[in-house]
C-alpha cells in the first residue's frame, strides 16, 4: 500500500510508522480494523523533512491536498469545515516515529471562529461550553502558532476571575468567556501585529506549520539528543475530526478496560458520564457511573462498545484501555492502548488470553514480568507510600514483616513462646542468636551487608531481613532504636520491607503471598517450554519440601554449614574446632556424624528420585566461634570476680587464643572451602561418611537417591583430585556391594577465577560444575560483598560506573566471560560434564538469559525464587528460539539472494 | 663413525651416548681429544639388550672380541693381562645412558690373582698395597659377581682386627691381609660352591655379566621407575687399564681445578700426594701438597697437566675439576667434569671465559645461576650450618642482619642513636613503629605474612625481615623472646637470615654484598642482549638513586602510600582521614601536597630522562590509622584518670568510631585503589596536582620528565575513564602551555581478574598496563597472601598440591592465562599500549621467562633484584632465540623433505 503525503486513516497501518509516526500509524491501524475512530488523515514525516529542506516552507500543492482530504471528514460527520450551522472541528497533533511525550504541540477545536462558535453552542445546547472551547482554542493557537508565552493569557484569566469574583476557571460565566476571547484576540494583535485568523483554512495551515516548526524547538532538540533520536526523523501531523460527548442526553464519554486491571477478571471495567467531555470524567466535578450502567442508559452503544472491546483485544491480542465518546448515539473510539495492570491481573489475563486462544502459551509466558511476580510470592506492604520511614537499609531478604521490637535473641524466643510476633533488632547477628532469628518474623541489623550472617540465614529461611541500617542508632543499654528522629522502644511495633530495605515504625497492613491457580497454570506451561532444568538451594528437610512444592527438579546446593549452626549442634561444632588434639576433634565429629546423617537422610527422602547436591563444609572455621570482643568482655568480668574461677579462666583464655589463631585478615580469601577439607581431612571424612550412611539407609527403604558431592572453592585440579579420591574411598567403604544402586557424582563449585581459567584440567576430575557466582563475582571484581555494598557499590551504580550491582545481575562481560570459557573448556575435556549456576543470580532474569545463551544445564535458586526462575527460564528459551529463527531466515534470505545473483 | 659392540675409547664421542652410555662416551671424547686417559673400551648398551633378549647370555664371540681389545691395553701399558711380572689390571664399570648414581656395580683391580699380586708388590715396592688391592678385589668380586652380602666379609675383617688388636683397616699388617684373602676365597667356596677364579679371563667374563645383571637388580628397577628411565635402555660396560700413583717417587695422584672454585681466579688450584693412591688424598692420613709444588717436584708432569687443563677447558668450554694420577712419570687423567664453584667464582669464570674467547657473551650469561646471584647482592651468613635455630619464619625480605634485640620502636631508635646495632622484634608492626624499623638492622615479627606491614616496608628499604614466627613466644611484659627452648632478653644478640627465614641466637659473622667488576661486566652484556626493559619499584628518592645505580631504565612502580607513612606525615594523613567535613580534609591535604610534590620532584630529578610510573594511593585508609585495640586500651586508661580529660576523651572516642567505620571484613577486597579515588576524589586530586607541580618545576630546570600516572585496582573501564579525565584536567590546569614538554601517560595496574578479562575495553582508555601480579594472584586463586602463607600454602607446596608458591613463581596456567589474554586483547584495541609486570614476580626467573614468551615490554622489580632481573631477562631472551632457531630449522627440514618428495 502506497502511503500518500496526505494520507487518510483508511490507508496504511502499524507497519508504516516511519512515514505516519506512531500515533498516525495506530489510528490507521484502528480504522483499518473497522473500529469507529473519528476520521482523519496524516501528513507524513517526509513532508516534515521537505519542509526543513526547503527553508521551512510547506511543499507546493500540499494545502490543496489537505483540503481535499478534509472533504471526506465533512462527509462522514455531515458537517462543514467553517460551516456556521454544522461546523466541523478538527484536532491537529504532532506524531513522531519515536514517542516524545510532552515535547511537541497539539491544537484542539480548530475550525472555531466567531461564527462557528454559535453553531457549536446551538448543537450542544451549551453556550458556555462553546465559548470555553473557543477561548481555549484562541489561547492554544496564540501560544503554539504565535509563540506568545502562556503567562500572558493566564494573567488575563486571573484578572477576569477577580473581576467576576470567582476562584475557579469553571465558575466563569458565558459573558466572561466571550470577553476573554476578545481580550485574547487583542493580545495576539498587540504582541504579533497579526490578527487571529477567522478563516478556518488559514487556521489549519498555521497549525500544520507550527507542528512542523515545533520539531526544531530547543526543548525537542535537547530531548532528541538525550534519547539519541536522529534529527532528520521528522514528525508527522495528524488532523482528525473532533467529536463531542456533550451534545445532549444521547451523548457521553468514558474510559474502558476490557478486563479488570486489579484482578484480571474478564468483565468490562470502567466508567462514563452522559452529556460530558473527557475532562469532566477526570475533573471530578461530576461522579461518573460504572460502565455496566451504560447497558441500561444506551443499550446500543453499550453493545457496540462490547463488540469493539472484543475486537480490539482480538486485534491487539491483549487487554485494552480505551477512551470513547458517544456523539448523538454514535460511538467513537478516541484511543486504545494495552492496559496497565497489577501483577495479579497480569498473570490472570495472560493465562486467560492463552486459554481463549488469542495468544499462544509462549506469548502468555512472555507477558509475565518476573520482577512483578516476585511480589506475589512474598508478603508485601499493602500500600507503598504515606508512611514514615526510619531508614532504608540493605534489602537483604525479600518480603514484608511486622512485629514488636526486641533487642535480644532470648527475648525474641520468650515472647514468641508467649504468642507474640517479634522483630529482632541487633547490631549484627552471630550463630549464637540463631534461636532469636528462628523466633522472629523479621530481622533488622545495623551493621553487615547482603552476605552477613543475618542476611544469609534469613534468606535461607525465607524470612524478611533488612541489614546495614547504619543511619540508625541502637542504644543497647537503654533498649532504644533511633532513626530519622523516631524512637522505638522494646515492645513497640515496627514493620520492615525486606524487598526495599524500608524500616517503618508502627504496624502496617500486609498482603499475603499467593500461589494462585493462574500462577500454577502458567508455571506448568513454563515447565513444558523451558529447556534448562530448575533446581533449588535447600539446606534442610523443610527447605527441601518447600523446594519440591515450588517445582524444583532437584537440589543444586545444600550447604552443610547451616546444619552446623542449630543451637543444639553449635556447642559440639565449637568443641570440634577448639580441639587441640586429633582425638578430641574426632570425639566431637563422632557426635556430629549421626546428626548430619539424619539431615541428609530426611533430605534424600524428600527428594526421592531427584539429584541432591551436597556441598561439603565451606566457611572459615572461626565463623562458628563466638565473637572475640564478647569473649574479651567475659574475661574481664571473670577476672574481676572473686572466688574459684581458675578453671573457667583458663578455658576462656584458651578459647580466646584459639579464636585469635583462626582469625584471618581476609577470611573470604582464607582457609575455607576445600582448603579446610585438605588441612582438616577428618571433617570432610565425617561429612562424606554421613552422606553415604544416609544413602545406604534410603536405598534399603527403596528410595531413589542421586547424591552429588560438591567440593567447594577448588582452585587447582589437584585439590579436587585429592578430595575426590577421599569421597570414592569412603563411598566404597560405606556402600560396599550396594554401590551399584547409587550412581553418585562428585563435582565442584567453580567460584575461584583460577578454577574457571583451568576448567579443562578440572573437568577431568569432575562430574559436574556448579558456578558459585556470588564468590566468583567477589573475586573477579575484587569486591568483598560485605564491604562493597555498604561503602562504594551504591555510588558506583548510581553514577553509572557499573550498569548494575553485579551481585544482583550477573556481569556477563567479566564474570560471564569466565563462565563461558569454563563451560566450553570443561565440556571439551569431559563431554558428560553437567553445568549449573547456583548463587543468587539463579533467580535473576538477565542472568538466566545469559545461562541459556551459553547453554547451562541447570539453574539453582532459593525455593522462594523457584517460580520466578521457572518462568524466566521459559522466557529466555522462547527468546532464544525466536532469535534462532530470525537468524535462519536471514541465512535463507541471503542464500536466496545469492542464488538470484 | 661406526660404533662396534666392543668399542675402543679411540672410537666415538659425546654424541654416541645412546650406545656407549654417559661414562663411555665421555672417556671416548677425552681420548679423541688427545688427553692422556688410561686406555680402555666400552661394551655397548646394545649388547646389554641382546644379553636380556637371549636369556641373560653374552652374545657368541663377544669375549673373543673383548680379549682382542685387551691386547691394545697390554701394548699401551707394556703389561700383560695375567702376566706374573708386569700384570695389567683393569676396572670394570657400568655406565648407563642416564646417570643412575650408586645404582650399578663397579669392580676395580680385576686381573689380580695369587701370582699377579706378587708382581704388583714388586712393581710398587709395596707388598701391603698389593695385598690390600687383592683383598678388596676378592671382596668386591664376591659381592658383585656371587651376590654374597657384604656383612659376611665385614665380619671376617672385624675378627681379623680383633685378632691383630687394631682398630682401623689401615692398621692391618700384610700378613693379616694375606690371611683375609684366603678367608674370603673360602667364604666364596662355602657360600656358592664355586671357587674364586684364578683365571683372569674368567674373572673378566664374570665381571661383565655381573654388570649387565645389575641392570635388572631390584634397586635399579625401582630407581628407573621413579625417574622414568625406560627399562630397555640398558647399560654399557667400560673396561679400562688401572694405573697406580704409588709406584714410587715418580708416581703420585691428585685433584685439580682449572681455576679457583672460590674466587674464580684463573690459576690452577688443587692438591696432590706423591707415591700415593687417590684414597690417600681423600683419607686424610697424609697431608697433600698444593698443586703449585708439583712444578718443583715433577716439572714435566706439571707442564703436561697445565697443557691438559687448558685443553680440557678448551674442549669442554668450562672450568674443569680433574682427577689425575702419575705413574712412573707418566700423567694419566682419570676423570674430568665441569667444576662446582660458588656464586662469586661462577660469575668471574663465566666473564673470564667469554673474554678469553672460549665462550660467547650469550653463553657466559646462560651460565649464571640467578638464584645464586641473589646471595651476592645481599649480606649473607658466612656459614650455612652449625648454628642453633630458634625458628624458621617466613623469608619476608632477603639478606642477613645481626644486632641486639629490642622490643619497642622507641628503644630501637634510642639504641641506634647510641651507636648500637639492633634487631626489632614485635608481634606485628604498624605505621607507628616506622621509626623503629628505620633504626633497626633487621625486623622479626611473630604474626603477619609476606605482605604484612613489616614485610612490605622492609622489602622497600632492602632491610632483612623475618615474619610470621608463630612458633616463638613473645613475653612483652618480661621483655623475653622464647623459641626452640632458647630465651633471648632485651639486649641479647640475635642474627636473622631474611632469605631463608632463620632466626639464630647470637652474633654470627656476615659476608657483605658485592657488586664486583665481573658482575658489572656481565650486567653490561645482559643489557646488550636482552629485549625486555628492566625498571624498578622505587618509592623514594633514595630508592630511585639505588635503582639507577643498579641499572633501572625507569621506575615501574612508585607507591605513594609509603610516602604517607613517614613519622612526620602520618599525623597529617590521619587528620585527613579522620576529617568529617570536606573542609577539614582539604586542609590536611593542603599540608600534604607540598610534601608529596617534593618527593616527586626529587624522584624525577634522579630519573632524569627515564619514565617514572607513579601509582595513586592504593591501600584501604584504615591502614594508616592506629590499631583499634590499642585505642581501646588508651580509652580505658583515660577513663580511669582523674581531672580534666573530657576533650581528649571525646576526641579518642571519635577516633575509635572512625577507625571502626573504616574497618572492613576483607580489606583486600574492600574500599581501596581507585575505589578510594572515586569515593574521595580530593585525595587523588591532591596527588595528581603534586605530580604535575613537580613536573613543572623539573621542566623549568631542564630535566626530562616522563611521568606515568597509574590508576590502581581498576576493574571496569568506567573507573579508568573517570579518573583519566581527572588527571587530564589537572595536568591541563597545572601545566598549561608547558604541557607540550611533558608527554605524560595515564595507565592502569591490571590486578583484578575482571580487568584482565575486559582488557580490550580498558586498553581504550589506557596508555599502559602494569600487571600487579601479587594482587592478581591473590584474587585469581582466592588466596589472601597473609592468611594463606601462614595457614595452608606451605602444606600445599610440600604435598605437591601446587607446584610452587604462586606468590614466588607466577602461576602460568591460571594467572598467566589472564595476563596473556589481557596483553593480546589490549594490544588489539590499542597498538601503542605498553605492558609491564611489577610485583615480586618481576624478580623471579621462571616468571620472567613467561613475560618474555608473551612479549611484555618491561619487567619491574625492587632495586635489589635489578641485577638478577637484568641477567634473567637476557637469559630468557637467549633461550627464546634458540627455540626460535630450532623451530626454523624444523620448518626448513620439513620443507626440504617435502621438496624431495
Amino acid at each position: 500500500m502506497t502511503i500518500r503525503r496526505v494520507n487518510s486513516f483508511w490507508n496504511g497501518g502499524k507497519e508504516d510508522v516511519e512515514l505516519l509516526g506512531g500515533k498516525g500509524a495506530n489510528l490507521a491501524e484502528m480504522t483499518k480494523a473497522g473500529l469507529p475512530v473519528p476520521l482523519g488523515f496524516t501528513i507524513t514525516t517526509e513532508v516534515c523533512r521537505e519542509f526543513y529542506r526547503t527553508g521551512r516552507q510547506l511543499p507546493a500543492g500540499l494545502m490543496e491536498e489537505v483540503f481535499r482530504a478534509l472533504v471526506e471528514l465533512e462527509r462522514e460527520q455531515d458537517r462543514g469545515f467553517g460551516n456556521a450551522e454544522h461546523p466541523l472541528l478538527v484536532s491537529v497533533r504532532s506524531g513522531g516515529v519515536t514517542s516524545m511525550p510532552g515535547m511537541m504541540d497539539t491544537i484542539l477545536n480548530l475550525g472555531l471562529n466567531d461564527e462557528t462558535v454559535e453553531g457549536v453552542a446551538k448543537l450542544t445546547d451549551n453556550r458556555r461550553f462553546a465559548y470555553d472551547c473557543y477561548r481555549r482554542f484562541v489561547q492554544m493557537y496564540g501560544s503554539v502558532v504565535y509563540n506568545i508565552e502562556g503567562v500572558h493569557f493566564e494573567r488575563l484569566i486571573q484578572k477576569e476571575k477577580q473581576f467576576a469574583g470567582c476562584m475557579e476557571d469553571q465558575q466563569l460565566s458565558v459573558e466572561s468567556l466571550i470577553s476573554l476571547v476578545e481580550q485574547f484576540k487583542k493580545l495576539i494583535d498587540v504582541r504579533t501585529g497579526r490578527s487571529f485568523p477567522q478563516d478556518v483554512k488559514r487556521q489549519l495551515q498555521g497549525a500544520i506549520e507550527a507542528v512542523f516548526l515545533s520539531w526544531s524547538s530547543p526543548r525537542a532538540k535537547v530531548y532528541r539528543k538525550v534519547h539519541h533520536i536522529p534529527d532528520d526523523q521528522g514528525t508527522a501531523v495528524n488532523v482528525q475530526s473532533m467529536v463531542f460527548g456533550n451534545m445532549g442526553e444521547r451523548s457521553g464519554t468514558g474510559v474502558l478496560f476490557t478486563r479488570n486491571p486489579s484482578t484480571g477478571e474478564h468483565v468490562m471495567f470502567g466508567e462514563f458520564l452522559m452529556n460530558a467531555q473527557g475532562e469532566d470524567v477526570v475533573g471530578g466535578t461530576r461522579t461518573p457511573c460504572p460502565i455496566a450502567e451504560l447497558q441500561e442508559t444506551m443499550p446500543d452503544a453499550y453493545k457496540e462498545l462490547s463488540i469493539c472491546a472484543r475486537q480490539l483485544e482480538l486485534h491487539y491480542r491483549d487487554m485494552q484501555d480505551i477512551e470513547f465518546t458517544i456523539e448523538n448515539g454514535k460511538l467513537y473510539l478516541l484511543q486504545t492502548r494495552n492496559a496497565k495492570r497489577n501483577a495479579r491481573a497480569a498473570l490472570k489475563v495472560a493465562a486467560d488470553l492463552a486459554r481463549e486462544g488469542l495468544i499462544s502459551k509462549e506469548e502468555a509466558l512472555m507477558r509475565i514480568d518476573v520482577q512483578h511476580l516476585n511480589h506475589l510470592l512474598h508478603r508485601s506492604l499493602n500500600t507503598d507510600s504515606g508512611h514514615a520511614v526510619m531508614t532504608t537499609g540493605l534489602p537483604a531478604s525479600p518480603g514484608a514483616a511486622c512485629g514488636q521490637v526486641v533487642f535480644e535473641a532470648d527475648t525474641a524466643d520468650e515472647w514468641k513462646r508467649a504468642g507474640k510476633e517479634v522483630i529482632l533488632v541487633r547490631m549484627e547477628t552471630t550463630p549464637e542468636d540463631i534461636h532469636g532469628v528462628i523466633a522472629a518474623e523479621g530481622i533488622i541489623t545495623l551493621r553487615g551487608g547482603m552476605t552477613s550472617h543475618a542476611a544469609v540465614v534469613a534468606r535461607g529461611m525465607g524470612k524478611p531481613c533488612v541489614c546495614g541500617c547504619e543511619s540508625m542508632r541502637l542504644d543497647e543499654e537503654q533498649h532504644q532504636l533511633i532513626g530519622n528522629g523516631i524512637m522505638i522502644r522494646e515492645g513497640d511495633w515496627i514493620t520492615i520491607d525486606g524487598g526495599s530495605g524500608q524500616v517503618i515504625p508502627g504496624q502496617l497492613e500486609l498482603r499475603e503471598a499467593d500461589l494462585s491457580p493462574e500462577l500454577i497454570n502458567i508455571l506448568d506451561w513454563a515447565d513444558e517450554v523451558r529447556s534448562m532444568k530448575v533446581i533449588a538451594n535447600a539446606d534442610s528437610p523443610v527447605d527441601a519440601r518447600k523446594a519440591r512444592e515450588f517445582g524444583a527438579e532437584g537440589i543444586g546446593l545444600c550447604r552443610t554449614e547451616h546444619m552446623f549452626l542449630s543451637p543444639a549442634r553449635l556447642p559440639i561444632v565449637q568443641q570440634m574446632i577448639m580441639a587441640e588434639k586429633e582425638m578430641d576433634r574426632q570425639a566431637a565429629l563422632n557426635r556430629l556424624l549421626p546428626m548430619q546423617r539424619s539431615d541428609f537422610e530426611e533430605i534424600f527422602r524428600e527428594m526421592d528420585g531427584c539429584p541432591v547436591t551436597i556441598r561439603l563444609l565451606d566457611p572459615p572455621l572461626h565463623e562458628f566461634l563466638p565473637n572475640i570482643e564478647e569473649l574479651a568482655e567475659q574475661l574481664t568480668a571473670l577476672r574481676s570476680k572473686e572466688g574459684e574461677t581458675g578453671g573457667e579462666l583458663l578455658e576462656l583464655e584458651r578459647m580466646i587464643r584459639r579464636v585469635r589463631d583462626l582469625q584471618e585478615s581476609n577470611p573470604m580469601l582464607g582457609q575455607r572451602g576445600c582448603r579446610l577439607g585438605i588441612m582438616f581431612p577428618e571433617i570432610y571424612e565425617m561429612q562424606v561418611e554421613a552422606i553415604f550412611q544416609a544413602v545406604l539407609r534410603c536405598i534399603r527403604d527403596g528410595i531413589a537417591v542421586l547424591p552429588q558431592v560438591m567440593i567447594p572453592l577448588v582452585g587447582h585440579v589437584n585439590e579436587l583430585h585429592l578430595l575426590r579420591n577421599l569421597v570414592d574411598l569412603i563411598a566404597e567403604q560405606v556402600l560396599g556391594e550396594e554401590r551399584r544402586y547409587c550412581p553418585y557424582k562428585v563435582g565442584t563449585m567453580i567460584e575461584v577465577p583460577r578454577a574457571a581459567l583451568t576448567a579443562g584440567e578440572i573437568a577431568r576430575s569432575a562430574d559436574f560444575f556448579s558456578f558459585g557466582t556470588n564468590d566468583l563475582t567477589q573475586m573477579t571484581f575484587g569486591y568483598s560483598r560485605d564491604d562493597a555494598e555498604g561503602k562504594f557499590l551504591a555510588h558506583y551504580v548510581e553514577n553509572k560506573l557499573l550498569p548494575h550491582n553485579p551481585f544482583q545481575v550477573l556481569d556477563t562481560e567479566g564474570v560471564g566471560k569466565l563462565i563461558e570459557m569454563a563451560v566450553a573448556q570443561g565440556r571439551a575435556r569431559n563431554p558428560l560434564l553437567t553445568t549449573s549456576i547456583c548463587g543468587e543470580h539463579g533467580g535473576d532474569y538477565e542472568s538466566i538469559m545469559f545461562c541459556q545463551r551459553i547453554g547451562l544445564d541447570y539453574i539453582s535458586c532459593s525455593p522462594y525464587r523457584l517460580p520466578v526462575s521457572r518462568i524466566a527460564a521459559a522466557q529466555v528459551h522462547i527468546r532464544m528460539q525466536a532469535e534462532l529463527m530470525l537468524q535462519e531466515e536471514d541465512i535463507q534470505t541471503n542464500e536466496a539472494e545469492e542464488k538470484a545473483v
